[in-house]
């Protein structure tokens, strides 16, 4: 493949216009849109608004006047068109890991006469980690953590399993799950079914309606561009909404927040899952971001991203420096998200390497070098220039025995 | 009173040259720091910075390269200041509503004998329903909540009460506790507290450390100016924090949390009581407010707060037409909190009259009149303006009967 040829890839590429909706960064090649997307225009326009004109001028007014009240709401139904849900079902709040206590709470109430929770080692932790706070909480017999290897999971479907608890897509491998199979599976033996999409909302063509899905949620940051720390959402099925109730029922969630009542009545829709007063600041930019969403659709969104990484392995098998990276996702792009592992010893080196000459990847312990393929705002080209910068750092020996610094990275 | 009176209270006022921090509405009086602040510069400066460099420049590196990471507990220390609390006891995260949430659960794990959980029937709703919540998902026998009026608190704590949540100060008649002395009769009959000091954080003088207060939070956009839903805050102090874990023990609460470990290993300290992602914009704008706190101490807010609120009382006394506006906070200004409301059968039309001539307070169902003192950013000259435009008011007749369009407000 020559250069010329990722160039007519570009000019194909009905994405491509795109790029022109983002601030991206000087000098730099982001491959690290898993993490934390880049900034829309949109979104700083967003914020410059929110801050001087809605809060600075319009203060407690901005209530009404920009309506502030239905913003979880507004986001929450921009979000369902990326993930095949009709109206009325999916809502912007709170983080990941605090909505998927909400959902864990009120599936777990639906099916009393069971116990376990259903999910995979190799989870995000913090999906385990809010499992293990629920169980604590209610004891082994209301809630019981059951962790088993991603190719298990069908099995281990028996009758105590009441909600199967998944990511999409694994946050290390990238290897995705199949929605649709494993949901009816889980449906067949009478379990509920909680998948994360935070590694595949806005990169992935979702279908949760068609798909039955029962919930799910989702990140703000990765894919969907909203902003460090943006709010995460959620995603019940009409046909559970109104016979559960959520614990963590905050005033935000009640039927009518503002006549503050004594009692908790809950809102008998979506909003019944929101708790506290939403982040307006950090909320209004994700609702922004989305903005960069309204005419593409999630199919496109796949094509590219399968594209960028498709152009990734093939350029990376013309390098015979590149050989010593092994590839720990799944070689058939059918089976993974929108991210691509590879296996070093010296992957943190090389990860520091590759920041130090413009591309920022990301790292994961103990020995893995990860690369997101954002299809908003990456091009052909920027994979074949990050190519000649890793080849680059493959062939001279630098890299290898740098001072191992103690570096932090997010999800 | 003259007006060459109030300027001299004004010229003799130490915060004064504070309101220049703030970017202050156009024309108009803003009596509602109650329920939103106003806009310091330092965190408009933020909000850019955050969402241009940080965010939109250095992208994922702003974990490390900003200090992302410590965020919640740097903000959380500046708060600390300002409630008398030494350090590694508080900590910046999630709502006011989730953050009891986890401190109720976490209280009642340290009195497994007992299961009452006593407050006021005039609480903030939001602090009611959250006690609900947990009380419908482990049952009346280890979580109950009893409701009694504000005068019957001492004499409902009996040996089953295992936590008093209390706020510091009602929202609607601003009606302050002691909590000095209610910390310490709570402590007499076992029972763990925790303050809500939503309407007191940033305006009244709080030694939680000295008056040995358990648990608190409060709310980060009232008089601590951080923005339309800022994130709240958690003070826990440090005696309780080895021996207690809270249900919402997401990944950043975990004492490595980039590790990704598979089970949950909790910080030994404050930052247990993190729990997901944290909205980094909302966050830093918040903790730039602060800044504005940095060089006034708690005593001289509180001492400009009942100056207005003193001031406003004197120059209504002297207006015959404002005599149907009746007080229903305690005249005692040692008794009530930095707000004032006033009854009347017409509170609404009041409201939006005033709102209409550039005063905005706030109304309180079903005929409260609600009025915030903000001390860093209000004059004793903006006292008597609204008094002005208060009288004029109240000498016509056109506000009686306006038409009740519905108006929602947030506190």
């Amino acid at each position: 493949m020559t250069f010329d040829e990722v160039l007519a890839l570009d000019a194909a590429d009905p994405l491509a216009r795109h790029s022109n909706d983002f601030v991206l960064p000087a000098g730099t090649l982001y491959l690290d849109g898993n993490s934390l997307g880049c900034l829309p225009r949109a979104a700083r326009q967003r914020a410059r608004e929110v801050v001087e004109q809605q809060w600075g001028q319009d203060l407690i007014t901005s209530w009404n006047r920009h309506d502030w009240i239905t913003l979880p709401r507004r986001t929450g139904e921009r979000i369902a068109g990326l993930i095949g849900a009709a109206p009325g079902q999916t809502i912007c709040c709170d983080s990941v890991s605090i909505n998927l206590f909400k959902l864990l709470a009120a599936a777990l109430s639906l099916r009393p006469d069971r116990s376990i929770v259903l999910t995979q080692a190799e989870s995000f932790p913090t999906d385990l980690y809010m499992v293990e706070g629920l169980q604590d909480l209610l004891g082994h017999s209301r809630c019981e953590l059951r962790k088993v290897a991603e190719t298990d999971i069908a099995q281990a479907l028996d009758d105590d399993v009441a909600v199967v608890l998944l990511s999409q897509v694994n946050f290390r491998s990238g290897q995705a799950h199949d929605i649709a199979a494993l949901t009816q599976k889980a449906r067949e033996n009478g379990a509920l079914v909680i998948w994360d999409l935070s590694h595949s909302a806005g990169v992935m063509p979702l279908q949760l309606d068609t798909w039955q899905v029962d919930f799910a949620v989702g990140c703000g940051y990765k894919y969907l561009n909203g902003g460090p720390g943006a709010p995460a959402f959620i995603y019940a099925a009409k046909r559970h909404q109104e016979q559960i109730r959520q614990p963590l029922c905050g005033w935000m969630g009640h039927s009518a927040p503002f006549e503050f009542e004594t009692d908790y009545r809950p809102d008998r829709g979506i909003e019944k899952f929101l708790t506290g007063t939403p982040p307006i600041l950090s909320m209004s930019v994700l609702e922004a971001a989305l903005d960069t969403f309204a005419d593409c659709n999630p199919q496109q969104l796949r094509d590219k991203s399968l594209s960028l990484s498709e152009l990734f392995l093939q350029l990376k098998s013309g390098q015979a420096s590149l050989n010593e990276l092994e590839l720990a996702s799944p070689a058939d792009p059918t089976q993974r998200g929108a991210q691509l592992a590879f296996r070093h010893p010296e992957a943190y080196a090389i990860t520091q390497a590759l920041i130090a000459d413009g591309v920022i990847p990301d790292f994961r312990a103990p020995d893995l070098l990860r690369l997101g393929f954002s299809p908003l705002y990456l091009s052909h080209q920027d994979i074949w220039h990050s190519i000649t910068i890793l080849t680059r750092i493959m062939t001279r020996e630098t890299w290898r025995h740098p001072s191992h610094q103690t570096r932090q990275t997010v999800t």
